[in-house]
C-alpha cells in the first residue's frame, strides 16, 4: 500500500503496559505530524516474566487490535514481545512490523569502540537470546561481535521499581548495583537498555556505569528506524520540512485495564498527562486475536 | 449438595499466580485427605495493581474453570481477588466460596490486645477497603475496631521481590523498613499479612516488627475456615480421626502460563517440587468465564 490515503493512516504502537509510552514519546517527537494509536495491555502486564507461547498469544491480540483500527504500521514497543513474537507478527499482519530489538542492536554496534557490549532486560528478553543473536550476527553492514564481547543481565525487579515510582530510593540504587556490577567490572563500553521502563532509570544507571559507557535507549533507536521504514515504503504523512507549522499528529490511547495510580504512572512515562483513554474489554481482545489470520 | 458423591469431589483453589500455593499448602496440611485442584493465572499475574473491573472479570474465569472441573467449594486464595470479586462469585457460582479476607480479619480480631491492628497488602487489596471494613464491623461475635486502631500499608514491591527470590537481600530489608516503619511507629500489636506472597517474608517482617507484634498469616486462617465450612455443609471427605492412615489427597495443578523459573519459584511457595502441571489456553479461559451464569 502506498496511496495517499494510506499515508494518512495512523501508526500503531503496542506494549505490555505503560512502559511503551517512552517509545510513543520518541516517535511523536521525531514524527510530529503522524497520528499514533497506542495500545497498552495493562490488564496482563508484565510480559517479561512469562513464557514464549503466552507472549506470542498476547502480542497477536495486541497487534490485531491495532490493525482493526486501520494502522499503516505496527511498532512493537515491548522488548519481550519483540523477542518472542516479531517473526510471527511479520508473517500474519498485512502491514509492516517494527520491533525494538533490531534498532537497538544496530545502534549498539555503531556505538561500541571495541570493548564488550552489555544488554539488560527482563528474564524473557534475555532468555530468548535475540539480543545476543543480533549482536553476534551484525547488522546494517556492521560486523558482529565475538561471543566474549556480549554480556547480558536479567533485571526482573526494575520494572516494578519504575512502576512504583521509586526512581531515587536507596533500595533502587542497591538493586541496580547488584544487577550492573558484573557489567561494569567487565568494562562494557556500550549498554543497551533492553526494556521500555529502563530509560526512566537512565540517570542512576549512567552514574553507576561511568561516563565512558554509552547507554543505548531503544526508544530513540526505534523512532529513527520507524522514520526510515515509513520513508522507504512511501508511507510518511508529509516530508515535514523544518520550520513547517503543522497541526501536531493526534495521539489515541487504548488500554485493557485502568490500573491503580494510572494517571500518575502514565504521566511519568509520557512526560505529560494522558487524556481520552479508552478501555478495551476481554471480549474485544479475544476478537482481535482472531483477526490477523482470517482478515 | 450433601451426598456422599459430593464429599468425594475436590476442593478448588485459585490465585493470580503461584503465591496461592502457600494457601494450598496450609489446606493440604489441615485436610490431608481432600483432593485439591489448583489454578494459578500465571499468564495475567499480578492482580494487585490492576483495576476492580479487570480483577472481577479474571476471577470469574478462574473460578469458572474450577467449577468446570467439578469442585465442591471454591477457595479464593488471592487477597486482591477476594477483595473485589468475592461477592460476585458468591452470587454466580453453584458451590460455596471462601475468600481469604474474612478469616484473616477474624484471626486478627481474636489476636489483638487493645492496640492498633495493621494490614499490609497490594494497592488493590488496600485500596478496596475490604480489610478496613471487616476490622471496623467486627466478625464472629468479636467487636469491631474504632477507626484509629486500623492502619494499612500498600506494599507493591513485595510480590516481585518474593518472586525474584530476593528474600534475604539487603534491598529487601530496606524496602520492608520503608513499608513497615509507620506501622511499627504506631505500635500495632497485630499485623495481617494480606497477600499470599508475604508469608515467605515472615522472618524479616517479624524481626523488624519485634516479638510483641502477632503476625496473621491468611493461609492458616483460611485453611481453618475451609475446614469449618466443609464440616457445616457435610462436605468433608472423612472425619479424619487422628492416627488414621489414609492415602493423601491428590493435588492437581493448572496454570495459564509456564513462567520463567517456574520450577524454582513454584517449589519455593509449595515447599516441594510441583509435578504434573497442565497449562490452560486463552480460549479455555474465555470459555470458563461464560460458565457460571449460563451453566
Amino acid at each position: 500500500m502506498t496511496g495517499a490515503a494510506d499515508r494518512e493512516r495512523p501508526i500503531g504502537v503496542f506494549d505490555s503496559g505503560l512502559g511503551g509510552l517512552t517509545v510513543l514519546r520518541a516517535l511523536h517527537r521525531r514524527l510530529p505530524c503522524e497520528d499514533i494509536v497506542y495500545f497498552g495491555d495493562t490488564a496482563r502486564v508484565p510480559y517479561g516474566t512469562k513464557g514464549a507461547r503466552t507472549v506470542v498469544d498476547f502480542a497477536r491480540q495486541d497487534a490485531g487490535l491495532l490493525v482493526a483500527r486501520g494502522v499503516k504500521m505496527v511498532v512493537v514497543a515491548c522488548n519481550t514481545a519483540s523477542a518472542f513474537a516479531l517473526q510471527h507478527l511479520r508473517e500474519v499482519l498485512p502491514v509492516p512490523v517494527l520491533g525494538v530489538i533490531e534498532p537497538g542492536v544496530a545502534t549498539a554496534l555503531r556505538a561500541t569502540r571495541g570493548g564488550p557490549v552489555g544488554v539488560i532486560g527482563t528474564p524473557g528478553t534475555i532468555g530468548s537470546g535475540r539480543y545476543q543473536e543480533g549482536l553476534a550476527l551484525g547488522r546494517d553492514g556492521l560486523a558482529g561481535l565475538s561471543p566474549e564481547r556480549i554480556l547480558v543481565g536479567e533485571c526482573p525487579l526494575l520494572v516494578p521499581l519504575v512502576e512504583a515510582g521509586w526512581l531515587d530510593h536507596p533500595a533502587t540504587g542497591m538493586i541496580l548495583d547488584t544487577y550492573l556490577e558484573p557489567l561494569r567490572a567487565a568494562g562494557v563500553d556500550t549498554l543497551i537498555l533492553g526494556c521500555t521502563h529502563y530509560p526512566l532509570l537512565k540517570d542512576p544507571i549512567a552514574a553507576y556505569m561511568g561516563e565512558k559507557t554509552v547507554l543505548v535507549d531503544s526508544a530513540e533507536a526505534l523512532a529513527e528506524a520507524a522514520e526510515a521504514l515509513l520513508g522507504e515504503r512511501g508511507l510518511r504523512r508529509r516530508d515535514g520540512a523544518p520550520g513547517d507549522r503543522e497541526p501536531a499528529g493526534r495521539l489515541e490511547f487504548h488500554l485493557s485495564d485502568i490500573p491503580w495510580k494510572f494517571a500518575e504512572i502514565g504521566a511519568r512515562f509520557l512526560g505529560k498527562p494522558i487524556t481520552d483513554v479508552r478501555t478495551v474489554s476481554l471480549e474485544e481482545m479475544e476478537e482481535a486475536g482472531r483477526l490477523p489470520t482470517e482478515g
